[in-house]
């Protein structure tokens, strides 16, 4: 069991049920996602012990969400409340041809956008007491308040040889008109910073085309390792027409890769977070590389099989996926 | 048939099922509501054309909110879509000693409060052809943009003889700490144009206590009558002990009160909408003041009686109440 | 344990849950009822053995709505498969001072009521063997097919002494324009054959002018007895204004008159088919005519209480009630 | 945007959820549906303007399906009101092997089959104008109040030069014991009024076995094509083993065949109107014959992919899917 | 239409709805089940008359198992009503790569496992009167009470040569820490016993590994049922690869193989006994065999397509999945 | 905040949804519950720390408890994990003449009721590390492994001046035929060693008739104090009748009442934990007296109000309640 910190967005997703569209339910199932509370979910059901640092509203939105990650094991004791609004989203889960629609509503005013951090979180030595590792998303990179608090945690996670973890999700349209150079260098600050990195050849050609201009994206991904110092560079590949999915993590320069699984999706959302908390879990436990890797890809295949984007399976279920023992009925 | 227009909110209403709290269900209900909707809803289906004034967000939430609004028989022509938010509720209904509870979730970004209408909208004398009446409700005064807006209407109403009405609507917690001296002028401005208006005695003590001051309350409402030019002056009396509800009514300086009921009350959010649309419907119908006062309160207690906020029920059910048949089963 | 026959339409019903409107679920919920269901259901859950004889359609439909028959322990053998229809009633349930309100979608093109009784059964020993009462409902004489073979029963029971009960269930707004005296006339042949009758004054003031006139409503019961040779006549009173409900029961020209109960209304369709069956399972136990009456008001505030029209409490669950144990939770 | 009419059947769709059998559920979910119907809801949310020519009971079922054929943007002015039916279908879903089951509960007497049109619908100027398309379904032709209301508008239609679709949807067992020749008949009547035809080789076959006699299917088709003066002739062709589907259109003495799509089924009714909609979308908006037949079979892709029978999708999602872009999630 | 009696347990499922978690879901789906309950559904849905020998709780649930089992077509006349205890298991049903998840609770104190059968259950002669068949399951070994039952019927049964039935069902979780030999010899005393017995090579290499040692699987199965003069020795054959399933029938030391099918599996419970049963039909409408193994596992790949344990299709479904009529819409 | 223990029983209740019958439903609703957890949830709720001490099966309904305790607020570091079964009870909710029906499903084999505490729980030290409350159920009483737990927790306990609370919730039908003497035996010995104990006078009748013969009730309850040395001895006074309850607390030889308030019954289950909770926070807290005996009415009203077993409001709540600020809704 390791000690594990993230800074991340709660959010409130509000889901259509059986497939149908929005104005075809007067239901809607509900539940408390986001990268970082999706990781730490699955880290806390792997067996670690996991602590959200974030900010709610301070009404009954907060305060459920708050008992909700409790339930999934995350500790909530980092946690600040303020304001009266949480990032929303509503899905609309597709079918075959028919893709998953996710409408956002309103996420830039949300507590944890406008949470003024610095101000009022300051004791990082009881934070990171026996802390193994920090992760950022990169959703926080579009806020100044949430910026300048990722820095911050960074910069103590450093000093204190805690790794830090970070998570490209770069959305362009979350980011509205910003000047892409500044947002660039936003993001470079973090691959910096961090020791571990998700992010895809198609993030570096953005935020960093100097480095991998003239090279397959093979090689593109050995440059940014070495130029960014970053030990663990990890990203899957989808095949949209087949379905299959593999992993890929460069450590010291060699590339390794997963098995190719067929993915079966009851759940798309959520899916990319199984592949990172899988990794984590590989790191955390000192798997190797190559179980590591696996292991990813193998809770990547599991997360597009559950139902929500918080990871709730345990090890024992990954094991079974990529020992590939085609259980279908355990009793 | 007349046709009737109404500027307000369109709120998205998510409800809490089987009288749970939120984190005690895994599934909202929901719908769209807000004090224009509710009453240009009910005077639909009491057999008037109606068209709601309104901004809502340019995705999938505002194209659901469009149909549903047309279900309830409401005209989406005048609707302006841009933006990317919509005022949400969160309803956990109460029961017995146990309060409903009403969470807001960030309705000063809505795509309504932050519409510029101004910019937009020019062609009123389509929009008011064959209009008898202007529904315009308080919180309308909150933001900038539909406070200009609100006033703009207003106008427009004058220079062609529509009947303006104005819903008061004042809700100290949605005016955050602005001057008080600046929000009793904003709502003077409308008292003043105003010739139909929902209001009770307190609104005026707080807005305009110069004409309140050293009186009753009955003989308050008259010197506002008077002092505004107001109509028709109309109010509620509630007594929360026995849950009894009566209507009242200021004409030409006399007071009409109808008789008292007994609520019992199925969903509480939107009762008072149900009283106005009732007087407004009398109104419309030239209905003597005393049908007038009745039919309002009889609406009201069926509102009550009725889920969701939009009201639904047509002018028999108001009648068969009014008129006390009594009935529990319709075959 | 007896063994009872009663010759009734099966409907499916479609219940708008949450006391909501039609219009503002997706969802309805579905059972099977009908007079004479209501009342087997009731008399096979206190211990007796009854068998149904209908027509339902040759579909899923029909053979579903076998299976629930057979569920609440009504002998399905004398069942007849034909057309393609059942009848179909959708119940949006009212609270307060809204009443519930029942749509019926063509019940006179069902199986029920268009199939041709008289030409395929036949085996009338079979059917009666050890029987001990026979109940038709009035709806029975609506249509051609139906009466002809309520007839038929009535004569098949009489030959062989099985009690014939007959529930008037009289609704103008089924008979269409039909001439009131033919009307008349057919109940009147019904009240003659049949040893207990369920029927109210406003009834026999309808169908039986001559003998009812000139008199008060005690008074006429007591004629009416008389001029039909009922031995049981049965109805109850009931109390729009305070919802209290009592039983009343002529028999031997003396009037027995149940106490009186307060009304607390879940699901109010099928409330009097409750005190019938109450009634005939005192007449069935040879309990003395006040606990008869009793028993059948006891049954019938239990039925308001409980989902559903067929009525499915025991024995106990009454005495219970009439023995005024205010009994809040049993475990 | 173009001005559209259909006359067709509205009926209520009652489905067993979660691929129960009916008897496993106590909830049934329910929406309106019909051809007609159908194709209205997807021309509407293509940009159209539409309105269904029908009658409705005129009760609460009425009421509430004419709310909801107008949050699918169909317009209901011209809708009729009389009697207590409408045509209601169960719909228990399958799964691989097994089959989808739709059961009729009495079409034959809806509002829709026994309105008298001819005695009063009149004025066929103001319905008509600006109109560039009347719809025509086939099961309009069983009953013969909806038969000579079909003529009569096609009559109408013709005159003003407005293009007649005939949706032939033959299904033998609604026909009953009528004779068979008296029936095609009545088909070739449409045959040689419409403009376009949806219709497969069995059709004709059946219907006109003179003209495609001793040739193979295409020839056949042509000479269909030929003798009834059909524009545009058009039909899928699905393989039952593979799931693919193809969509063929034949203009001009040309055959036109879409690419082949594998189909992936949430809800198998309404699959093949989403074909025509496509087709009647690209002759509205002038497409080339070629992407009128492929957006005709992506459209009919999309309606199996979504719960419910009327087509609610955009042009986009269907560009979406004939431009082969395998979206499986859009935020 | 046939008599079958079968022994067997009645288990209370509650499922997890939609393919969620347990903790995902504040709803539970229940429904009655067992392999004796899902045969007798099966036959009973087929046209027999069915019994079931079980003990119940004596209270609501066992109230309420009951009609759900009238409902089914099982009769309920042979059930011994007694204690507090139901055995129950909680279903997560799995998706893809992830396994469906049987949670047991205490099976071991149930009704059925405590009941003292042969204390109570004496007029045999009733209870197989015209009776063809009994139906033991594996399950019935584990208890003692159960065991002693399972035997006393097999010897009444085969005085009134009534054909036995032994369906494996060997589960190794449920033995505890029995002595193998004990429970082997227990195993062999049934297949001595029975007429037709389920059961695969792993079972015999299991409990009667003197028999099946050094030799083949096929050889085996025929040794077997020499050894043990099985009249019918049945079992499917299924790759979890492909998942396709084949059956196989042993009679008169000659093996039948069905045709291989691909499952698609909606509710994987039950699915063997849809095997079990369609074999007993065939048996009992004496088939051929080769019809026989056809519609067992016709039946087999239909139970995987359904809702629940319980078989609820007919023949006329199990004959259109043999005959490859590959329906996918009956209307 | 203060620490607050309690060793007791966690049940799974499965609810009826709707006030429907079990047979009426397919689905279920769950939570977990039980007098120790409902408790600890309140406290937790109005700002406590809390811990459950007990025993929960090593499955997937063990983890899924785990998760909802934790939601709830309730430390679950001190549970321990072992066997299969937990104990059930399903309700069927009454309404009005119809009571609440609790059936409990085999409670005497649940994990916590086997569970060999003495042998594996020694660390008390660490256990009661800044406790200030112990608290024990009655229920704890019936099983060998759980009296003898609550036994040494006590001891454990009183040498850390922890004060014990002991909830007599004593059931006789839960006893089975135990010896009443060896049963009255243990009540005592609990009875001498608590320093508060919710009871009432029917209670010390039965286990300590000695000591309340020949006196009224009210010196009956001072005389027990003194015998026992209860410093708070509680219980409530309920009129069924009117629905009215009141609560009594004995303090150094006074009586305190609270006002009388009239119970709206949501959910009867857990009601009255809610006034020990209240009582609990009361003294947790140094509230005067009167205030802890009307806070613990308070919270016992509003425990009825609301859905579920365990307490989830907050104090504002209780005092809104106890104020009679008589609110309906707060936004």
């Amino acid at each position: 069991m390791k000690r594990v910190l993230a800074f991340g967005e709660v959010m409130m997703r509000l889901g259509v049920p059986d497939h149908k569209l929005l104005q075809q339910t007067s239901q809607l199932d509900y539940l408390f996602s986001g990268t970082g509370v999706n990781i730490l979910s699955g880290l806390s059901h792997m067996g670690h012990e996991t602590f959200i640092i974030t900010a709610l509203p301070d009404n009954r939105v907060g305060n459920v969400a708050t008992g909700k990650l409790r339930e999934m094991g995350i500790g909530t004791e980092m946690i600040q409340y303020e304001g009266d609004h949480i990032g929303i989203y509503i899905l609309e889960t597709g079918y075959g041809a028919r893709p998953s629609q996710v409408t956002y509503l309103n996420r830039s005013m949300s507590s944890f956008a406008t949470y003024d951090y610095s101000g009022k979180i300051k004791d990082f030595d009881t934070m990171f007491m026996d802390v193994e590792m920090l992760h950022i998303c990169g959703i926080a990179l579009i806020h100044d308040n949430t910026y300048k608090m990722a820095l911050k945690l960074v910069d103590e996670a450093k000093i204190r040889n805690v790794k830090v973890v970070f998570d490209c999700n770069y959305r362009a349209s979350l980011w509205g008109n910003r000047d892409p150079q500044d947002v660039s260098k936003m993001y470079r600050s973090l691959f910096e910073n961090a020791d571990i990195v998700f992010a895809s050849y198609r993030d570096f050609a953005l935020h960093a085309p100097d480095i991998v201009k003239d090279c397959d994206e093979e090689e593109a991904m050995f440059r940014v390792q070495e130029a960014f110092k970053i030990e663990y560079l990890c990203h899957t590949n989808r095949n949209l027409e087949t379905q299959e999915i593999e992993g890929c993590l460069y450590v010291n320069q060699k590339k390794y890769t997963s098995d190719s699984y067929k993915l079966e999706i009851l759940d798309r959302v959520g899916g990319g977070d199984g592949f990172a908390l899988g990794i984590l879990h590989g790191i955390l436990e000192n798997y190797d590389i190559e179980t590591c890797v696996e292991f990813g890809i193998g809770a990547a295949v599991l997360a597009h099989t559950t139902y929500g984007d918080p990871f709730v399976n345990d090890t024992k279920s990954v094991f079974n996926v990529i020992n590939k023992y085609k259980l279908d009925l355990i009793r």
